[in-house]
């Protein structure tokens, strides 16, 4: 018997209503993982704690002979070695970088994927060469449209079979922050989140900071590859082309106060005056108000303080008095460009972009 | 309304037949997290990709003011900082350590608790001082039976509120290879793994690596403790006492050969001679053979190398002739106890030290 990509390649489905994880669902949930919001505490993520959404394996790529080819429409095409790579001007960016499936697994009915909740989130330290920088090495001739990355890494997704590959438009390519990434946090990428070099495009969702990229090529037309054209797009039927998934909705998560209890992930907290900790971030502008309410209906201004970069999130402080009973903590950000968090989700085929603001369990005792 | 920790915590319960991962599973799935499987290639874990499992949130634990005390049945209490432990002499021991939950979704009815699947495992080089020495210094008195150690992580667990809190008795806590350790792979361990301190023992489950590891007590009568009392019991009737969990029964897993369809991560595989490759190991001794089947009926014999250190796991690899067609690849462990991977799971209410071998789906084509 000859099997082909159709017989391990499942199409995209939506949920049974009251269909619980599925096992395909848990094995990715297992694989990938969240940030622990109690690490929202942190400003820089630390090693281990910020999420990681990989679509393939995670590949082996020797540091030794690894390249990197920049080649289309350019006057010079390049091929790097990752010495040469990092004896180019260095450049240091804090980003604050979140999956476009954040939140997927509360939608109804939920789309058959990626089962994340609201944790896929972190803020690293990315260390590079500015992409802007090679291109200019390059020389990017007047033809140029689009710019394609492919990663190392290689699978197959509803039927297609392909390296990991994303396209963006030279545009948004060349802002000064978009770097060639090999440091995070000082150190040399671990394999989980590209070894030795992946794209970071501050602002967007996870799927445009290409992992183990080895090939940037520049196209003189728009590029139409699966994860742009067909994957990361916001549609509710799937006859429609949808509009592209691209840059971060606002959002703001507690650190969960008191303690939870192992299964529910109820909190314990006792009563009192209390100060509630966050992060809120948003790649559409500065986070300038986080409202926060314990009833759903009587809302209050959290503090909301600066980023250390123009890419991270921002920590807010806000005051609460906790009364004894249950409670249904709740916090919704809004941004410079006048984005705000929805109190219901947007539905999407792919779960994209659900930013709506989620409840916490507060138990508060005597 | 005042209201309880009964309120908040749930009790434990096994799924019903066909029911589904809940979203409290999911939670659970999401903060923790397995190792990928391809991460079998290292002999130590990289950063970030060794499993994880924490019952309650991580707590911050400042490093400048953390102390460790020891007491109770002890001629001198010892109350060390970390730079004082630090000064102490240092061992190294490389060990593979293995949530018991391990293999705990794939139980038919399952419990529900945190639902991992394999890839609760991983190897660290932990470094620190022998806890033998620490309690030669503190001088063990004669009528110690057991030792009691406690994190600085808090929460509810079945209606008990409790610090994480695991016993060990004299004699297991004295061999020499276990560990008060303060680093993993040469740096501070990270705050998911303890920082700034955490017990290592050699060849049991995760549960006995007591992290943020603040106080041991000396005990001069068996510890009743939740965590060994109730918690991790081999029981299959919530009313039997059951049997402790202690070492990590054999366990062999493949390095996922090919490439993945991205949900269903069935593999594809190019049909031809291939060399498999994976780790075993086992806390009862040395892995001495590991069987390899495509089929599930002939089984034939892996290439099993030795381990770098007497606790880590060891490497095997196997060739296979890889026909077109859809394939199970199964591989199991056996060791020098006389311990072998069961072809079916063995039950428990908990769901602990599953260990049944795992079929990996593979799809070779021409």
């Amino acid at each position: 018997m000859t099997l082909s990509i159709d017989d391990v390649s499942v199409q995209p489905r939506i949920a049974e209503p009251g269909e619980g994880i599925s096992l395909e669902e848990l094995a990715l949930a297992a694989r990938n993982h969240a940030m622990p919001l109690e690490a929202l505490r942190y400003d820089v993520t630390p090693p281990g704690l910020h999420y990681v959404l990989n679509h393939y394996d995670i590949p082996y790529v020797d540091g030794d002979t690894w390249r990197l080819e920049i080649h289309g429409c350019v006057e010079t095409p390049i091929s790097l070695d990752l010495e040469t790579l990092q004896d180019l001007p260095r450049h240091t960016v804090r980003v604050t970088m979140e999956c476009a499936g954040n939140g997927r697994a509360y939608l109804s009915p939920r789309p058959v994927s990626q089962p994340w909740l609201t944790g896929a989130v972190g803020t690293s330290d990315w260390t590079g060469v500015r992409l802007a920088d090679l291109l200019e090495d390059a020389g990017v001739t007047p033809e140029a449209v689009d710019l394609a990355f492919s990663g190392a890494d290689h699978g197959v997704e509803r039927g297609v079979e392909d390296d990991y590959r994303r396209g963006l438009s030279l545009s948004d390519a060349t802002v000064p922050d978009v770097l060639v990434a090999y440091e995070m946090n000082g150190h040399p990428l671990p394999p989980q989140h590209g070894y030795p070099v992946r794209l970071v495009v501050p602002g967007w969702y996870g799927m445009a900071h290409v992992k183990w990229l080895c090939d940037i090529e520049v196209l003189d037309a728009p590029f139409h590859g699966f994860q742009n054209a067909v994957s990361y797009r916001l549609r509710t039927d799937p006859d429609q082309p949808g509009t592209p998934v691209t840059r971060i909705e606002p959002r703001a998560l507690l650190v969960p106060p008191g303690f939870p209890d192992f299964m529910s992930r109820t909190r314990v907290v006792q009563v009192g005056e209390q100060v509630l900790e966050g992060r809120a971030w948003s790649g559409w502008g500065e986070v300038t108000r986080v409202e926060v309410t314990d009833d759903g209906t009587t809302w209050w201004d959290a503090e909301v303080e600066p980023s250390s970069s123009p890419h991270g999130w921002q920590r807010f402080t806000a005051r609460w008095s906790a009364r004894p009973g249950e409670h249904r903590l709740r916090v919704r950000a809004h941004d410079s460009s006048g984005r705000s968090q929805p109190m219901t989700p947007v539905w999407s085929r792919g779960g994209f972009a659900n930013n709506a603001e989620d409840p916490l369990r507060v138990i508060v005792r005597d």
